[in-house]
């Protein structure tokens, strides 16, 4: 009876499972660099793809992966900068070779839509599947299914600039199923209801909710990206709880003053904001300057985990499993 | 006197001697694979740098070929395909960080113009030197200076499409210093006009002419670039004694029908032009079909090879130095 009881358990668990995966696909600002994609993060959950931005040369990273995709679901473009965006008509032809019926959604400031269509219109860009431009105009949700929320923060740069958060929704309680065995609750599809969160009711006309067979609710995952900013506080409050925040560290305290007058963080300052959020699992660096050899990066490094221990720094191709805490 | 006579002659050499390399920086038509960057090639002559072609990530294929480089003189674009440009906006904001001065010219045809100046204007690109836009809308001489000469001729692709020939001016003949002594010229700054085509007049009053101690005129060295296009004899006319012709070979004969239906040519109808065009040293086949893997390319290189011998499969980051004849 256990067995049976660790196998179903698990198999609760199974259905409740979704892969969360963040791959790095360029860690470089300004300028790619032998080695150094451009700043590019792909986002994947149990197949579906979201994309952090788009530079020259992105298409190549991602190929490099070899994963086997078939769509990007949305692009989310944090500002109209050529390191930030260039990549985009590759990629979306890119995604004309891969089998799609699905829209694929850009999302960015500024005038992304003029940009979209002055390259399409001038280069012809064979596109055999719809793409929707949504210009973000102010923070909020611009993104929301059953399943999670992505939202877009103010950023603080030299033009209109945008972090996101992409957000499950909670999860369901761990089922017990020694509960539902005294409740008398017959096992099979009953269960099942009770597990994805619907009351049921019993032969004899007993109304079980699922909170009696249920734990806490379980809080989902939280992927943040920023990127092309300055130190704000408000940021702090839109990546806290992150369990994977991927975030700009371009310079080195050294060159504070150069970094706040080209309204870019330096690593310390990215460190602070990991800090000051609370509740971020992991931070990952990104954005370098050209001016860092790899070998030198660890100086951003240090000067980020100086203030949060949880620093990592990111590197092309880099997979991150974004787990369940609980 | 005879060690001399050589020393001058190989000082003179040395004089008309100049550099001439072609790097490939892509051989990759349609779309970058991992290793296969989009058709590009930079021609180097003594220090001058000349661009055809520029799609995403030529930058990055310039960067690792780690080039002591100072500037780009002129970018020529055979046509506004995507996979021809987008790497123009990262290559001109890369020629930014470099020293500069002079003004940087774009060669290309229908709306290059257009598509500069839309990239400039919506991505607020850093530019801080002059750039020039030429837009080609008929074959003839682009560019002409004491040395050189560049032509542009038609293609025939799905839009306007434009070939390239640069093409060196003659070298004067090689000079006989023994000739020059018999004439009772002294050895300095008269030989030296000679040598550069100038009659000098002796302190007796006796005019000397360069051909009375100069062999044949010599003729310069040429290059050529052909890409995306059906078979037109008249491209043989305009590509013929090239020392270096980089031509596209996209696809297989078993696929000559759906070349021909995208506009693009066979390996073996490269080597047809350069059969039929006469004079022409050296073939290198670019702009492969991403349908072939790197080791299928040999495909191309036999039904190339079949009609012109002299084939050769450029690889990403080959260099060909183009050597003199006499």
């Amino acid at each position: 009876m256990c067995n049976l009881y660790c196998l179903l358990k698990q198999d609760c668990d199974r259905l409740q499972y979704m892969n969360f995966e963040a791959f790095i696909l360029g860690t470089g600002g300004m300028m790619p660099l032998p080695g150094r994609n451009l700043t590019s993060v792909l986002l994947r959950r149990e197949g579906d793809l979201f994309l952090f931005d788009c530079g020259e040369g992105t298409q190549i990273s991602l190929k490099q992966l070899n994963l086997k995709w078939k769509k990007i679901n949305s692009i989310f473009i944090s500002h109209m900068h050529a390191d930030h965006v260039t990549g985009l008509p590759g990629m979306l032809m890119l995604s004309s070779q891969v089998d799609r019926d699905d829209p694929l959604t850009v999302y960015g400031p500024g005038n992304i839509k003029d940009y979209l269509e002055a390259n399409r219109r001038i280069l012809d860009m064979y596109i055999n599947y719809e793409i929707k431009i949504e210009t973000i105009d102010a923070p909020g949700t611009i993104l929301e299914t059953d399943s999670y929320t992505v939202k877009a923060f103010n950023l603080f740069h030299t033009k209109p600039c945008f972090g996101y958060s992409f957000t499950e929704k909670p999860r369901p309680g761990i089922f017990f199923p020694d509960k539902a065995e005294l409740l008398n609750i017959p096992r099979g599809p009953l269960w099942a209801q009770l597990q994805a969160g619907k009351n049921i009711t019993l032969d004899d006309g007993k109304v079980i909710e699922p909170n009696q067979v249920l734990g806490k609710q379980r809080s989902g995952r939280k992927f943040s990206f920023v990127t092309d900013t300055l130190y704000s506080d408000s940021i702090a409050e839109n990546v806290k709880n992150s369990d994977l925040f991927v975030c700009e560290g371009m310079f080195e305290e050294a060159l504070s003053s150069s970094a706040k007058e080209k309204r870019h963080l330096t690593a310390k300052e990215a460190g602070l904001i990991s800090e000051k959020a609370g509740g971020i699992r992991k931070m990952g660096l990104i954005h370098y300057s050209p001016r860092y050899m790899d070998k030198e990066l660890k100086i951003l490094l240090a000067e980020a985990k100086e203030v949060f221990p949880e620093t990592v720094l990111c590197r092309d191709r880099d997979c991150f499993d974004i787990s369940y805490i609980d």
